[in-house]
Order: C-alpha cells, then sequence, then structure tokens
C-alpha cells in the first residue's frame, strides 16, 4: 500500500543493527512526515563517512585521518598495547577508562572456513610493530571470550612468543561466551586489572 | 576519540525515534564495519525518498506519486472515509484489514498554541470533498484517544453537521485482550463513561 520510495527506505533501514520491519517503518515516517531536515543530515553524514572513514594506518582503528585521534594522543602509554576484534571494542574501553596505552584492532577473529586468517587481521603488521617498537613492553589480548576469540588470542601468543614482551590475556568477568562491546565498564574495569600473563 | 565524521553520523543517527546513544555508535559501527553496500543503499533511498516523496494530492498520506495507491484503488469502497491525525495510522488500519474505505489524512491534530488549525490539517479541503463527493455517506473519526485529538474530532464533527452524513467516532477502550489491570486509568475512565447496554 506505500510508495515505491517508501518501501524501499523500510527496507533499506533493516540493515541497521536492531531495526526490525515495525521499527524500520516507524523510523521511515517520522523522518518524512516530522524530520526531514534532520533525514538530510543524516543522509550527508552517512555519505560523507562511508566515503571517507578508512582505517588508521597504525592502529586499523576506523577514522578519516590517516592516523586516528588514539595513536596521535602522546599522553597516552607507549608500553601497552592492547589487541581487540572491534572497533566497538576499543570504544568500550575507552568509554570505561581503564586503559591509557595504545591498541590495535583485528576488524575481525581468526576464521579459517571464512577465509579469515592471520593476513586478514593484519598480524603480520602487528608483529612488525611489536618487533620494531622497543617501546612497547606489554602485549594485552583483549579479544572476545568466543571459540573464535579464543583460537586468536592463542594464535596471537604463539606468533610473539619470541619478542621480549609480558603477554596478559583479558581475564576475569567477561563472561563466557560474551562479547567485550556489550560488557559494562566496571566488568571492564575489573577484567582488564585481573589481566594473567599467557604461559 | 571518535573522528569527527564518525562523531557526526552518531548523532544524526541519533534523530531516528527509539535510537539512543548506544545503539546509534552501534548503528554507525556497524554501517562503517561491515554493512558498506547496505549504508550506500540507505543513502540512496534516504536522499530519493526526501526528495521525492510529498502528500497525495486526495488524502494527503505520504507518496511520491500525485495520487497514492489507497486512493487510486478501485476495489476499495467510495461510501465510507477515515480521518486519521497520521500516515501511520492508515497503515495500522491497513495492515488490520478491518477498513475498505478511502483516508484522509490530517498529518497533525488541532493545536493552537502549536499555530496548527484547521488549514494546516487541510479540514477546508476535506469539508470541499465531503461536500462535492456525494457517494460518501459515512464519515469514520479515527483521531488518537488524547485531548487534542478529541479536540479534533469534535471540531470536524460540528463543521461537518450541515451535510448529510453519518458521522461516527471510533471507539475507544480496553483494548481487545487486554487485562483491566494494566490499562491506564484515562483508558478505564473512558472505557466506563462508553459503556454500553448489553442486549
Ligand atoms: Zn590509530
Ligand atoms: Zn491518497
Amino acid at each position: 500500500m506505500l510508495s515505491p520510495l517508501i518501501s524501499e527506505l523500510i527496507d533499506a533501514l533493516r540493515i541497521l543493527p536492531g531495526v526490525g520491519p515495525k521499527s524500520a517503518q516507524r523510523m521511515a515516517l517520522h523522518l518524512l512526515e516530522r524530520q526531514r531536515p534532520g533525514g538530510l543530515r543524516l543522509t550527508k553524514a552517512l555519505e560523507s563517512a562511508l566515503h571517507r572513514v578508512e582505517h588508521c594506518r597504525d592502529c586499523r582503528m576506523l577514522t578519516e585521518q590517516a592516523v586516528c585521534r588514539l595513536c596521535q594522543d602522546g599522553s597516552r602509554d607507549d608500553g601497552a598495547l592492547c589487541v581487540v576484534e572491534s572497533p566497538m571494542d576499543v570504544i568500550a574501553l575507552e568509554q570505561s577508562g581503564c586503559f591509557r596505552g595504545r591498541y590495535f584492532v583485528l576488524l575481525g577473529r581468526l576464521s579459517p572456513l571464512d577465509g579469515i586468517g592471520p593476513q586478514e587481521l593484519g598480524l603480520p603488521q602487528l608483529i612488525s610493530r611489536l618487533r620494531d617498537q622497543p617501546s612497547i613492553t606489554e602485549l594485552i589480548i583483549a579479544t572476545n571470550a568466543t571459540v573464535e576469540g579464543e583460537a586468536t588470542a592463542h594464535y596471537l601468543r604463539e606468533a610473539t612468543r619470541a619478542l621480549p614482551l609480558t603477554v596478559s590475556r583479558i581475564g576475569h568477568g567477561v563472561p563466557m561466551g560474551g562479547e567485550l562491546e556489550f560488557v559494562d565498564g566496571n566488568t571492564l574495569t575489573h577484567a582488564l586489572s585481573g589481566r594473567r600473563p599467557v604461559p
């Protein structure tokens, strides 16, 4: 009963996470009925971000800058590097305020069946960085507590064994099978302070 | 900590109804990390809809066509016209399948303090239509059961008193399948005062 352009807008909104048919409908009509300036702003913001946001040269965080703010920030601790799966994890850790070092974002986790190996996760780049930057003395592996996250952590531990590093795995607090981005800041703080060396 | 374009995208997503800071963040990163083709599709759909969707000449429903599908549909009953506040109401009624007549969408409700009077709601256009189209014999007022919706219904009833029409107001009260204890006091009051004899 709706016109083609409205139906297409509703369908397109459904690619947003957590948006079902009913809320997509509500969003589309809200934009068209009451929020055209906001809708235009969203169009422009989407277009700019999709065309210009890439990954930080150093840490692979999402950014439109060559080097992201976190890597540029001179006040951070160069001694510790925390490896996470996704940009959402960086945000979660930053919002908890429990970590002041540097990051490396894998943009995934090892998943051979999906064709995601060390290369896709930038692991050669990470290993070179750990080797070439002697200021880094501690590596914190904060991949998710899932099977694939654990496999990735294990791989990383083995691949860095020859380097003079303290390697730890983020520990207590993250529920097994849970994903970092859905964990509250308190739990994250606890998990980070309770990290254990990986033997 | 996020780059300007990502922050702006997160802010822009918050104009969507029901989207708070946390889910806007998740949406933005999801689009940038995993759903760029979907994001581009959404950009195009938004742009087209915002530029081309206007209102149906006859019923004021949202559509990019001069006359909407519902008004064009020759199989519908020309005898009954249902007046609603918003396009969402048309969709709700259509999805219930309980009405096969025509619609008129006010795109609001009387609200003098906000400068919304009969003119803004297209009431002169509606009255002309009711006068000029003798096929219409029944007017159903389906504005919301709010103070403003009731005031709008009252105005409409008075404005159409001279016309040879059956005018009805949709019933309000405890929703079917609803339990009394979960219905708000206002609804209960209304339901009680609107009680009808059981034959
Ligand atoms: Zn960076
Ligand atoms: Zn129409």
